[in-house]
């Protein structure tokens, strides 16, 4: 089994001083890396008939699309306000300062369909969380939420507390 | 063959009055139709030695993402500006009015190595160019720039003149 702990490389003082940044290219850059970490993601969930899977924009994104593609789902993109044409439903939620907003179209998950969420970083989980609400608004029946590394100290778990949280590198 | 047309939307009036937005979600909806515009997307590259895929943000992720695992290429994102947290390279073009940035990670690409670049749409072709400029500045050898959907009528390809491009639909 790789060590993806080797792929995840730390960049100091990113966004701002003080944070130690998790930058996931390196992952990105080696295929067999990238692959193992996908065929993880999505281990717990292959036979529990994933219909949808549910992706924050953007780096979100490339996992989601890799974890729908390996479990024969739906890709669902959530993303910031504006973006998504057609019909939407938003969700704002908290942040330190302020609040942000996201958005999913309003038939992107069918009721009573089973939606992975997948995401890269699990830091405070405040985006996961409205992300969920927003799935369940639109009668989604979320089985976990799967993410690559969950920065444990920020306590995101807690924050979608009523959710499975599946991640493949945790941060103390 | 699947009529990849079926799987596009057109949402007019998007995201400005008189714009027909091309809606790839319900493409992303059907993981056979996706998985047969990833297969398209990357069938006249499969012999050819592609290291690496670049993609642009946000919605060129997941082609990119797909598309580097089935050519089993490393993944590139580029990114707006102040989104990857290692030392970049960055490249401005011109919109219709101003100007925009993108960048990438100086590390992301060796020289030498083949690269196919990816995205959704080919419309104007700024940021494609502007892509295919920051990736040979790194001394990327581009065989292509591939994308599901050409809007021909905006002439992009001719703005990316010196590379090949390979799209699946084309909207006259």
């Amino acid at each position: 089994m790789i060590d993806l702990t080797r792929y995840i490389r730390d960049v100091p003082d990113f966004p701002k001083p003080g944070i130690v940044f998790k930058d996931i290219t390196p992952l990105l850059a080696d295929h067999q890396a990238l692959r193992e970490t996908i065929a993880r993601l999505v281990d717990p969930f292959r036979h529990k008939g994933v219909e949808v899977v549910a992706a924050v924009e953007s780096r979100g994104f490339i996992f989601g699309a890799l974890a729908a593609g390996e479990l024969q789902a739906a890709l669902v993109p959530i993303r910031k306000p504006g973006k998504l044409p057609y019909r939407t439903v938003s969700q704002s939620y908290e942040l330190e300062y302020g609040t942000d907003t996201i958005e999913v179209h309003e038939d992107a998950v069918r009721r009573g369909q089973r939606v992975l969420m997948v995401d890269d970083v699990l830091a405070t989980g405040g985006t996961m969380a409205a992300a969920c609400r927003l799935v369940r608004r639109l009668g989604g029946d979320i089985l976990a939420a799967a993410f690559v590394i969950e920065l444990a100290f920020l306590s995101g778990r807690e924050r979608i507390g009523d959710c499975t949280v599946h991640s493949l590198i945790q941060v103390k």
